[in-house]
């Protein structure tokens, strides 16, 4: 076999099975490669839809996607997708192709410098040298990926070490990665600080918001009276009827503020105290209120079931049930589009187990506490708070989870940013549901300007947060890209095109036109 | 007034005076000094379309435009096209948002390393440390950016800096780049080697396919017997009736090789010897024959039109007449859609100083030749490699010659690349017509896979190629953004589109229908 041969199988036996590609000469050998039937590979027309579904399919299989990146400048398309991953801690195992080394140094026009594209958003880079290791290079990217949390791994591709003989096929068993457990004194410390009695708020992230985790967690609450967070985003929540609910440290860096202030005692899990997303004049960083104390329970890099299991044990709770949000049956709603009927109108339609990609930014933002009593439900959000993450990380959670319904609710703004998803979507088949809150806007800049003190916008600065000339069509786009859509202007109009939207087996669009 | 506005104020003293923008959180102060009659703001719905739409400003109005780009990953969505901005020797000035300095520390979400995004495809990285001085970092960027050749400056603005007081505005004149001359030497053993009669090619680039340096070389020609060629990709040609005609050595490497292999002598203007775009398994990277001589006549930082002048002296030329192309009248043509007859509609339709953006890659790349006798226009071509350079770069290129009409000839894979732009365009109402090359596959790579000796494409390999499952409705894409379009699938049809979209004032998408 050849060096890209050895690479697919390699990626393959180490449990990374599918592929998101956008190839080019340089890749050939690979595409070939990817002809292999263990393989799944899904082609996306631009590299950050790529990026954005590897992150979305480990976020429903914790496990690594690998990407297929053109030279430098096809990674640095998809760079911005990974920087959301990275801050989702979504493993990543990108293959960037390269010249030849013979040829690279003539400097052709594609030639940039790899490594440093990919080094300020990937945990570990490394160039492929020849096509007898890169088996190995290939095990590493899988392994370092595979750690908790989960991480970027970049391997350079060059032409050669792809096409030249790689010898025998090597099979090293996958790695497992490492259940780090926390120490034990600060376990019995955080319990004797829930024992006291005094206002605590446990902030759950990454693993610790779903599964076991959350269910102990939830004991915890129950037995101390303590309360149970998150950040205002967090990778994925098993939210709804029948899981322990979470309340949600609000947005805005005045109520986030205002929502700590009653708590002293702050305890993170996989994250650290909350912060606010942008720096303002004559605002705080920081949320917390002056003296609360911060207690790490389970930092980043350790298992935070093993830490709630600990704690439960040191709490002598292990026979508490925990607290679970209750079915709320939501009557369809009429009338106008509001962020309140909108909210009710997805608590209603939303079917069990969905899969609900949240990029709505000003139309969702403070309405998800509607959907809390709604059919049980994965709630997904940007880590990294760069726009145009929503419809590539549906696409690749839709991949991962054939069997559920993926509902992508994304502002008009943010989807312009990488709407090629349509088509992969369109392309695979996929089960999701688009909505698209059309405001013709960017909304959240018009608030932050406020917020910035930077005084009223004029014309000029207005045509610049304004995205009403020309009024983009969002059926139009839809089709142009093979995904039946529709426009609703209405609550009602929403909720049944929503219903009808998951009883249809591919992807649909819904424009929700708010102007 | 505060740093943003200095900021502003200097860029417009320093000859930046238009900003294509996608701004956020970070950035109102600097939304709010844009508000600067004297600037022109265009939004662009991705960054992609903000940079590649900035190297189209440059290669029309050879002084550099600003962009504003959202902190790390805003820079990063705009990478490739800087990426192609600096191969093609544009100048830009980038403005990259970024949390303050204060705030830094607590690695908010959308922190990145954004020097380290920037270095590998920058020429100059600064971070403005001071509302103070960021004046003076704008004189040092935009004195950068305008060397000879052309370079990317990238100015990175922290929150607190756009916010603070700046005090009064300074306004030093505006820096001339310097000219360059090369030695005096180098020109004398060219001239000798030019009136040996030896097989000769004078290989033109940048600014040397152009203007004076360009009739400079047709006398050179028109004196010595010797060639005039250039690279398969050049910046910007003025081409067509009237201008000195230039060969354009061939894409593939055999072709290429071929066509240099009766050169003795390559003389390189702005330029380096023909190296190949891509390495294959058993091909040459160098074109040039064994045995042929490289002479480099003017280097890419010096100044062609003086280093011409100084050839044609020593040569003894000065009275003699370039030979310049004719004008060559083609009938509309009819029938079946193929590259020749697509040349033929291009050359008939294409109006007097048309501005021709090529990224028309398979279908436009061998037909050429057949506008050489076209209405006098300016060809741009794609420098860096990375595809959906083509509909940012006419945009740009359209605001900067808002009277002549711009065509873009681009490929359906690239076009969905950078797609938005079109939405600019009709913003904008500019006198764009795109034309979209739709064979529903990336065609390039069937050969290439051909060419690397990869074999045949098994179904899995040719799916990641064909992009015919969903078919893209460009007439429906077009629409979803503002932009009237029509499909045409006979050459007439073509012809008789391409006459209509010049008539009509604002931009037009017209598809080819090649499958």
């Amino acid at each position: 076999m050849n060096g890209a041969e050895s690479l697919v199988t390699t990626l393959i036996d180490q449990g990374v099975d599918i592929c998101f590609a956008n190839p080019g000469t340089s890749e050939m050998h690979f595409l070939s490669a990817l002809e292999n039937p263990r393989m799944k590979s899904v082609l996306c027309l631009y590299e950050g839809v790529c990026t954005g579904a590897a992150d979305g399919w480990y976020r429903m299989k914790d496990k690594p996607a690998s990407t297929l990146l053109h030279l430098g400048p096809g990674l640095a398309n998809g760079l911005s997708n990974i920087h959301n991953a990275k801050r989702a801690s979504s493993a990543m195992v990108n293959i960037v192709g390269e010249h030849s080394a013979s040829h690279l140094k003539y400097d052709p026009p594609l030639t940039s410098d790899i490594e440093g594209l990919a080094r300020p958003l990937s945990h570990w880079v490394r160039r492929a040298e020849s096509s007898t290791s890169i088996a190995w290079d290939t095990v590493t990217a899988v392994a370092k990926a595979s750690e908790h949390p989960g991480q970027i791994a970049t391997l350079i591709l060059p032409g050669d070490t792809a096409w030249k003989d790689a010898g025998q096929a090597i099979t090293p068993a996958p790695t497992t990665p490492v259940r780090k457990a926390p120490d034990g004194a600060r376990i019995d410390a955080i319990a004797q600080v829930l024992r006291s009695g005094e206002p605590a708020l446990i902030i759950l992230a990454n693993k610790g918001t779903r599964g076991r985790a959350l269910e102990l967690a939830g004991q915890v609450a129950a037995g101390t009276g303590c309360r149970l967070g998150t950040q205002f985003f967090t990778a994925r929540i098993e939210r709804g009827a029948g899981r322990v609910p979470l309340e949600r440290i609000p947005y805005a860096v005045a109520q986030g503020a205002a929502f700590l202030q009653g708590f002293k005692h702050l305890i993170t899990v996989e994250t650290k105290e909350p912060v606010a997303f942008f720096s303002y004049p004559d605002k705080p960083s920081l949320l917390k209120a002056p003296g609360t104390i911060v207690h790490e329970l389970c930092a980043a890099d350790e298992d935070s079931t093993i830490a709630f299991e600990m704690l439960v044990d040191a709490l002598g709770l292990g026979a508490t049930a925990p607290i679970l949000q209750q079915r709320f049956e939501t009557a369809p709603p009429s009338g106008a589009l509001n962020p309140q009927s909108i909210a009710y109108a997805l608590a209603a339609a939303l079917p069990d187990h969905a899969i609900l990609v949240d990029e709505s930014l000003t139309t969702g933002r403070e309405t998800m506490g509607y959907t809390m009593g709604a059919r049980p439900h994965d709630l997904i959000n940007n880590m990294g708070g760069s726009i145009g993450y929503g419809t590539p990380v549906a696409t690749g959670a839709a991949l991962a989870c054939p069997d559920r319904r993926t509902v992508c609710m994304v502002g008009d703004g943010s989807a312009m940013y990488t709407i090629q998803s349509l088509w992969t979507q369109a392309r695979e088949g996929l089960p999701v549901t688009t909505i698209i809150f059309a405001n013709n806007q960017y909304a959240i800049l018009k608030a932050e300007y406020a917020n910035m003190g930077a005084g009223t916008p004029g014309p000029q600065a207005m045509a610049m947060i304004d995205i009403d000339r020309p009024t983009i069509d969002w059926v139009a786009m839809a089709k142009s890209m093979g995904v039946p859509g529709v426009q609703v202007d209405s609550a009602e109009g929403l909720y049944q095109a929503m219903v009808r939207s998951a009883q249809e087996p591919g992807p649909s669009l819904i424009e929700v036109k708010l102007y």
